[in-house]
């Protein structure tokens, strides 16, 4: 990112040329909100790359979505925020696939000439019911002709996707070449009560074949949203998209669009950590000192995902005993007597013993930054978590139904 | 067990003959509780095994614990509840080599010959602080004084080892040949605020060579402990001990000794779980259907430590999609439409799909059963887990200090 480049967080897949979106209330959501939301590219070109939850527990528009992906091309993506349609059997998948069906329907009587097979679909809510179908037809009609251009359609598409998010979620870069790279996002982990997933929609001007968004793609998302990890939780729906209109007439290098597509996943890992279920530190997990990085990331996760180190972050107790007993189970190489930890960079542990005035360190702030050195090799890799807190257990174990 | 054997829950390491037992207020404790407990063999034998913590950062305690039985024999055990002595470096393990010496001291006065390398010690507490020697020291004097026979003995000496616990754990197996098995037991996984551990240790008047012993420990507790699953945190600390004194001069076959030992470690197993931090409900994950064992043994504890089912059963939510969830992303091999759960007997999911009313089943008991059946093979195994309540987040995010 050059000085003349610029990363805001005020724009979303609307910023780029060539796309359209809009949000609007369908009646799928029983309390009225918006739960309808569509990206369209309108091109020249629609090469597209997705990435999916690798949970084999696949719901029906994940399912339907890869298949659609195997071709490279999208011209839209419509989702919706009531209902994650996962488990729902082979009548789940054909609602899916009817969604798909009428939103090509519409996009062709309203100009855009487009077949079902060019069509990803999301969804995102309770696992293991059916779809109001009565609702969502309707509604995708609706939303073609709400259709807008400019950033407010791509506002209303961020709101139309939240489920107990309490904000959206977007971020737009802008190149000094003149192309652009956009997205929104909703959720963290699997979000209460059981209102799934993780879903992100990516637009770009740029000219680029799917195969180079592709490779753009999965470099961002193994760095960003694969390290983001709110309850260890994997959703059946998970699903990162990126459409390329090539509106922009500009040819990026690939380094220059992996680093834009980074950037924009990055801001949205990093809003999607800080409005995480009942959080109320935002918390970094870095192990460094690894053999290697593959080893640095599995040691910050395990210990990302402890309860009991998540507990006294809730407490601000600077317990780093739970720390080094959470990377000590983790299957990575390491030498108890080599660890140090510090805790927003004061030392609390070194070479597996406690510090002076470990116990003092103040963590009564609302970000917190765990660093263990293995003291091993290279490697290292950083998980974005969250404290376990009460609030967490509330929105978790309120009812379904 | 034959109709004339017997298991009861008021006994415990000293109801098998040969055996003493004590508990004392040493003062390690600040808060003046019970924090010192010794159990001795006082033969004819002294044949001995033991099961460690997997965790990689162990415990001083623990590294004594498992040189020490590399000789397969053991006098006596001593346990400490008021600091884990992990983390404490060279200074801790001398630690535990002055409290072994100090005992096999005071032992050899009291009439039994002892050295060091016969007993094991235990500790449990917050990790990462050095034991307070000039009130352990005194407290091991002052314990083999005290020691009493008869079952008054173990039972203070299961009081003496509880931290977080409410309730001492004891059990103990009458076999109809007249030999025994005792237990006692505390902790389940990690404990509030960083109280490791589980400590236990099991008493047997059978003859038996450390290797049966070994065997008959090992089968035990791969069945039990090891499928014991509160916050998916292993300890430094955890420790599970079998003394055989041979006093009943009666030599049981080995899968007559396996089911007596196998049964007290379910018993302790069972008390553990019921007694977990913050437990309002005590859940069972049992899979089913597997293709062996082990996976099945995987997909259970992935099932177990998923926060969201936890949080779903704290709120007597028969969220079941959440359980799809979690079963979908372990390692092991399933196909989700051949999946189905039942929440207490009641179906929930069929083939991957709600079944009718699984929105209405009532979980507001305190004892849930979750039978996931994948449909594949006879693979089969159940973990023991709890709820994620506010409970648990309360007294985990309390200060250490």
């Amino acid at each position: 990112m050059t000085s003349s480049d610029k990363l805001v967080r005020t724009q979303g897949v609307t910023a780029p040329l060539g796309f359209r979106a809009a949000g609007i209330a369908a009646g799928i959501k029983a309390t009225g909100k918006p739960d309808l939301a569509l990206v369209v590219n309108e091109g020249p070109e629609c090469g597209a790359a997705g990435v999916f939850t690798r949970n084999k527990v696949k719901a029906a528009p994940v399912l339907w979505s890869q298949q659609v992906l195997t071709g490279g091309r999208l011209r839209a993506v419509i989702l919706n925020s009531g209902g994650a349609n996962a488990c729902t059997g082979p009548g789940g998948f054909q609602d899916t696939h009817a969604t798909a069906e009428e939103l090509a329907k519409a996009l062709s009587n309203w100009g855009t000439e487009t077949g079902a097979g060019e069509i990803a679909v999301c969804s995102t809510g309770l696992i293991g019911d059916r779809l109001p179908m009565d609702k969502v037809i309707p509604g995708v009609t609706e939303i073609v002709h709400e259709m807008a251009g400019g950033i407010s359609g791509g506002t209303d598409a961020a709101h139309a996707i939240m489920t107990t998010d309490t904000v959206p979620k977007e971020a737009a870069y802008h190149h000094h070449d003149k192309w652009n790279v956009g997205g929104m996002a909703k959720g963290a982990g699997m979000l209460a009560p059981s209102l799934a997933t993780m879903l992100v929609v990516l637009t770009t001007d740029a000219v680029a074949t799917p195969e180079q968004l592709d490779s753009a793609l999965r470099k961002a998302t193994s760095r960003t949203f694969d390290r983001l990890d709110v309850d260890g939780s994997c959703s059946t729906n998970d699903t990162v998209l990126l459409l390329a209109s090539g509106a922009s007439e500009v040819t990026p290098a690939q380094e220059d669009l992996d680093a834009a597509v980074l950037a924009v996943c990055d801001e949205l890992a990093g809003q999607l950590m800080a409005d995480a279920e009942g959080v109320t530190k935002r918390v970094l997990v870095t192990v460094r000192g690894a053999v290697d990085e593959d080893q640095a990331l599995i040691g910050a996760r395990a210990v990302a995902r402890d309860s009991l180190v998540k507990t006294a972050i809730f407490g601000s107790d600077p317990n780093w005993g739970r720390v080094l007993a959470a990377i000590g189970i983790a299957p990575i190489d390491l030498e108890p007597d080599r660890i140090s930890v510090s805790f927003n960079g004061n030392p609390v542990c070194v070479g597996g013993m406690g510090a002076p005035g470990a116990r003092e360190v103040d963590l009564s702030g609302a970000d917190i930054h765990i660093v263990i050195d293995l003291d091993l090799g290279q490697g290292e890799a950083t998980i974005r978590t969250t404290d376990l807190s009460h609030g967490y257990v509330e929105e978790n174990s309120a009812y379904s139904s």
